[in-house]
């Protein structure tokens, strides 16, 4: 029979076994993160009505969109877990209980051009609490707390959490009179990272129309950096101008004086008035998360505060906190730079049980036994050389192999080896248990990132 | 501004955040149960090339498939995760180990006419072992005890794992001169449950040609019923006859008697010579899973042997045997019947802490140390009358509320209601963790399926 070539798309992740482990990992963290903070997950279709999907208008998106049709039906596929939330919480709003707290961990589809750590498919992992009418400014403190304590069980201790506050750059640009600007320039403001300080200045001019003393007083204004105290002591000057800046200047305020209350260091945070968040759907306090030794990869973890979550679909008000973790490219940036803990177990199992006898029916019964105790066991069968099968242990990092001869059957023991070390014990199968999960326990105890 | 009504397309499963918990249960029973017999997780891209896809021909559901154009590339939704299995392993052969266990749980979209209770996005969990060039045996053996554990885990008990093996069934269409005919006469055959013993012979007659004798000598054979041992004596009458069918016959004889060593109870477990599977793909072992007191629901978990598992992409031979839960479908039939024990929490959180103070300080801190000891916990900030915060953790079925006002902050302790009960008690955080746990404890002790 000719045979076709196998092959996956390019732009879409398909990991072999062991890193598919420690992206299970990570999943893992992310979903036990966010139940302890009383997140309920859901689960929504990967294929909507592009009539709903799209009807805020995909903008630089649209034609990224995975869109066709089936029968008569114009279907799309979700490019991101936002607009599926506003969509589900506009049609179950009466059976909802606000504020109403979800994650979602999902692949979303983008068809962007293809090019390495670039994805078409990809995770995003997002949280969202979402009021009803209102929601009180507390929670845009809790959100960074719930970054912090992620990225914290995930290992990483070199991160900042940068915050700022939309109305303080809205408050700020309707003192100097640039309100109908104020969109284009927070575009530009938030290249300042990637294109410097006189290119910012250049575009603003140039390209926003402003005045050079306009362009300077912006400049001047995000140039305010320090600690959190000095940049909320230096913004005190501004107050009193203009009621946005100032209701900006008091949620920022009062974002910082709680994120001590919840457990985050002053080195995991920073108020950052550069920060702006390219989406007009913000409208309070934003979030970007970089890695301290990487800055240029970018945010791995960005959000905001919206006053109004569904307004395409319905007339409540919905104001919302999210955040949105980009699993996949996270992942990808990770293992590039060698920072996935190669030291956590990947195999599909932590024993390999080798029975040693024709009979296999006492093997079975210890693998039986092994799994009742939470043990995963694979019980090898295949007709190898005895090399073989270790090998194969040895192939996919089975920390313990475990033989059952009729010596071990007729003295009720069992010899187990320990991959790593070499050692070799023949004991009681409690003795023996007990071994391997103070092992087990000790090799699963590092977090899958690791920092160098 | 206009609104879009917000709608889920038809066929495809949106859950709302309780009953999306209890199926976030049965994914993590399936997870652990596959995780114990030493099969690693996969993921899969969604999206394939429809050219690699598609290699094997869509047969009935080609019309089913989704399939559209991106650019300049012919894509197609996966509609099963066998073929993006074979897809994987002969593209990933030289990096896997063999036998290669691995199990997926994952969407797959077939465009079935819309109706209750089909799906057109759903869920399948699948596990796979495959050999390289042999695959022992006793793998087939292992399966239908995966199939028992999963089951009891999920709570099940009145079910039965139904076995056959077309070795037995062509080897005694070989001896009836039948072989040319077998597979029109197995897929009739297999019709039986649902049409009954006349109109199968009516068919083998009228539709596959048969003689009267000759159907009578099939509906004879798969008339042989009674306990594994009474059927696997009746099929001794056949032996030395057909090479083919006694090797099916040995291979029977071997999965019967080591399923008892496996553990899996003779009322849990039937050979049954109607079950055929009505794929051409499957070569040996084969077998559905019925739930006694729901027989019209169908199978409920499927699968067998078979030589070749990548034929279209590679000339390695890829032996395996595998099956699959069609876990959505399973999921919606479950409710539907009332068997999803409403019992276990499906709250987003297990405390909600309440703050009696204005300063928010000390129940951050308390929620802090809530879910530093694993108790998920949701810290309720809105500005709500008394009443409208215990009809939120009402409403959401949050077992535990804890109380934390100046009287309890002066004297060390917490007050914590629980809501089931009504019980309240005013106690150290660590006695009121203690009670939280047991009684945790005690409420999720309860397993996902609650047979009637």
């Amino acid at each position: 029979m000719e045979k076709l070539k196998p092959r996956t798309l390019s732009g879409f992740m398909e990991l072999l076994p062991q890193p598919q482990q420690q992206m299970e990992r990570m999943m893992d963290v992310l979903r036990r993160t966010y139940s302890l903070y009383g997140f309920t997950p859901l689960d929504t279709p990967i294929i909507e009505s592009s009539e709903v999907l799209l009807a805020k208008g995909g903008g630089d998106t649209e034609k990224q969109i995975y869109r066709f049709t089936k029968g008569d039906s114009d279907l799309s596929l979700r490019f991101d877990l936002t607009v599926p939330l506003a969509k589900y919480v506009a049609l179950h709003y009466a059976e909802l209980s606000f504020p109403f707290r979800r994650y979602q961990i999902g692949k979303v589809y983008r068809g962007e051009r293809a090019q390495r750590g670039r994805f078409r498919e990809f995770y995003q992992a997002d949280i969202d609490v979402i009021g009803d009418g209102k929601l009180d400014i507390i929670n845009e403190a809790e959100i960074p707390a719930i970054i912090y304590q992620t990225f914290t069980t995930l290992g990483l201790r070199r991160f900042q959490i940068r915050v700022n506050n939309r109305k303080i750059l809205n408050g700020f640009y309707a003192m100097q009179g640039l309100t109908e600007r104020s969109g284009d320039i927070m575009r530009t403001v938030d290249k300042l990272d990637k294109i410097g300080a006189e290119k910012v200045r250049v575009c603003l001019t140039d390209d926003c129309g402003l005045t050079a003393d306009q362009a300077d007083e912006i400049l001047a204004f995000i140039a305010i950096t320090g600690s959190n105290t000095d940049v909320l002591t230096a913004l005190q000057q501004y107050a009193g101008k203009n009621e946005v800046f100032d209701a900006g200047l008091d949620e920022l305020n009062t974002v910082v004086k709680y994120l001590s209350a919840f457990g985050v260091p002053e080195e995991n945070f920073a108020v950052d008035l550069t920060i702006a968040r390219g989406l007009d759907y913000y409208t309070g306090t934003v979030y970007e998360t970089t890695l301290l030794d990487h800055p240029e990869i970018g945010s791995v973890c960005s959000g905001g505060r919206y006053d109004n979550l569904a307004a395409y679909y319905t007339d409540k008000q919905l104001p919302g906190v999210g955040i949105s973790i980009g699993l996949t490219r996270l992942f990808y940036v990770l293992g590039e730079q060698g920072m996935l803990n190669a030291d956590l177990p990947t195999a599909p199992a932590d024993v390999l049980v080798l029975p040693m006898t024709a009979d296999l029916a006492p093997a079975i019964a210890l693998s039986t036994e092994l799994r009742r105790a939470g043990v995963r066991t694979q019980l090898y069968t295949e007709a190898k050389k005895f090399k073989a099968k270790m090998n194969y242990a040895d192939k996919l990092a089975i920390p313990y192999v475990v033989f059952l001869g009729d010596d071990e059957i007729a003295g009720g023991v069992v010899t187990c080896k320990d991959m790593a070390t070499g050692e070799q014990t023949t004991a009681t199968l409690d003795e023996t248990l007990a071994r391997i999960r103070e092992g087990l326990a000790a090799k699963n105890a590092g977090c899958v990132i690791l920092e160098k």
